[in-house]
């Protein structure tokens, strides 16, 4: 079985990725809404500012930490479904946290097993 | 600046890799070799196996996902801090874990600044 999983820098984010509510919330919303289902979570915050947020999930885990003062949002997910998409997990991020700015998405395919050597 | 995250897939490991608390330990090991402060842990248990362990950093985090019935472990480092090596991470956790495997690695680039579109 073959996993992707999905890196992407959101540039220009809005002021909310700051708080750290809103973005448990909209981290939650976004892997609900591939139908992924939540069963930790943890915060780190930064001083003087910064957070990372973790959301470990059924099917692996979302990553979210932020840099305020550089309007940057780094998201990192890993689904072990492959009915589930990373892209639409990045998309409801990007609309709700930074929906003027600009996303970089970087795919990495990672293998079960290892290929014969 | 540039930061690298890296995304290690390692193969045959030990039987270890089942162990939350020789996962933390490793991971621990691992991060203080390179010179990274632990600020926060957390242990996610899947059933009927499988562990993800995150360790947050003082420089960002390291999770560690495995699946023992494939013998795999899933090494995600991100430091910033360009001084601190993820290569090294992933070397002393090869070392422990899965000294006769083979660790596939993957490095993705992320700006903290988005280039002039």
């Amino acid at each position: 079985m073959l996993m992707v999983q999905m890196l992407a820098d959101a540039y220009d984010c809005d002021d909310a990725i700051a708080d750290a509510e809103i973005l448990i919330g909209s981290g939650r919303a976004a892997v609900e809404a591939v139908g992924a289902t939540v069963i930790g979570e943890t915060t780190t915050r930064y001083v003087p500012h910064g957070l990372t947020i973790g959301l470990f999930l059924a099917e692996s885990h979302l990553v979210l930490t932020t840099w305020p003062e550089h309007r940057l949002l780094l998201i990192d997910v890993l689904l072990c479904n492959p009915e589930m998409s990373p892209d639409a997990v990045v998309d409801v991020l990007a609309a709700r946290l930074c929906p003027r700015g600009r996303v970089v998405r970087h795919r990495v395919l990672r293998r079960i097993a290892a290929d014969p050597a």
